[in-house]
């Protein structure tokens, strides 16, 4: 139904809660990844593309006020198709390392876990949004959400719900990753910036093409 | 996966290309039931509540610029969701009358004949989106592509695909209604609105609740 890419590029995500890092470890890992000369292409969830900005605005703004959770979770995967099809897909065809800020597992574990949504529909959903492309690694950066709340600042719609919706979020990202540990990293994301760097860089170096670039 | 509600009201889907006059003839049939005393809901998609009127901005306006053909598909999708949930189930669960300028087979029609995407994909997006939600009468009002778009004045980002496109998508819509002719009603769109819309009565009087209002 889609144009299929040859895949030769790298596809990390980073998952976890708010305040966990990702931001900042996704910046350190491209930083790592250009100095040994790869082509590296940094993007997020939602809002990677040019019409995932403006979806970006409707999922998170407070003045969108109530969704139903199913419309969430299409506006979500409405975002990740633009995403997978525009920018991943032809980043990653062309043998370039993509990090992305949120990806599948964040619709798992928000509309999932925290909304109660239908996990077989959620499944079904981003086979349809992603034509089942999937992270080679996907880092978990795990946080107790009462620090990450903490940390995350003035907190967006998603951020505002309660804590036990996070804590919902946090136990489903720690299963998934549990269920698969050959695609999965999970680090606890209270210790020291540079030592979680380290931790990451470990277990992206052997996804790296060899002898490359 | 979402809350069900008992479905003691009508629901009627018009449906068919540009410049068929699908506005008109809901309106007119808005008109007649509310007449008769019936509570009458008239709706539309996309825009039919609050965030689908964002969405609507998205599909429609030419400075979306190109979409990915599942993207689109996607946003109509969170649209419709947003609007049986909080629009659409709500009325039927009060016997009210409810009218919807397009529905899923809009979705078929457009994104599946139009742009060629995958049919299974879009029947179990529609399932998701909708719970399961049918018309229990869908009316097509058809036209020729050519008379439609000289009716349509300007041309939105659909309106503005070519003849072909538009084609495709009115042979869709007339095979969804041979398919199943119990809950179809195809009109030629060329005649007198008078006529035309005495035709559609024809096909309504029979779903309305006996001895109401």
């Amino acid at each position: 139904m889609q144009a299929r890419y040859s895949h030769s590029g790298v596809f990390i995500a980073l998952e976890g809660g708010e305040g966990a890092g990702k931001s900042t470890h996704a910046k350190l890992l491209e930083q790592w990844l250009s100095d040994l000369g790869h082509d590296v292409v940094l993007t997020r969830e939602p809002g990677g593309t040019a019409v995932g900005a403006a979806l970006r605005a409707i999922l998170l703004d407070h003045e969108t006020g109530t969704l139903a959770p199913l419309t969430e979770a299409l506006v979500y995967a409405a975002d990740r198709a633009e995403h997978v099809e525009a920018l991943i897909r032809p980043a990653l065809a062309q043998g370039s390392v993509v990090i992305t800020d949120r990806y599948v597992d964040s619709t798992l574990a928000y509309q999932g876990a925290g909304r109660s949504l239908d996990a077989a529909d959620l499944q079904q959903l981003a086979q349809i949004a992603t034509g089942g492309l999937r992270p080679h690694l996907t880092v978990v950066l795990d946080i107790d959400p009462v620090d990450g709340l903490g940390r995350a600042g003035d907190h967006d719609r998603i951020e505002a719900e309660p804590l036990d919706f996070h804590e919902r979020v946090r136990e489903h990202f720690l299963a998934l990753a549990g269920a698969d540990p050959e695609h999965y990293l999970v680090v606890p994301a209270t210790g020291d910036v540079d030592a979680i760097h380290a931790t990451i860089r470990g277990a992206v170096a052997p996804l790296l093409p060899v002898g490359a670039p």
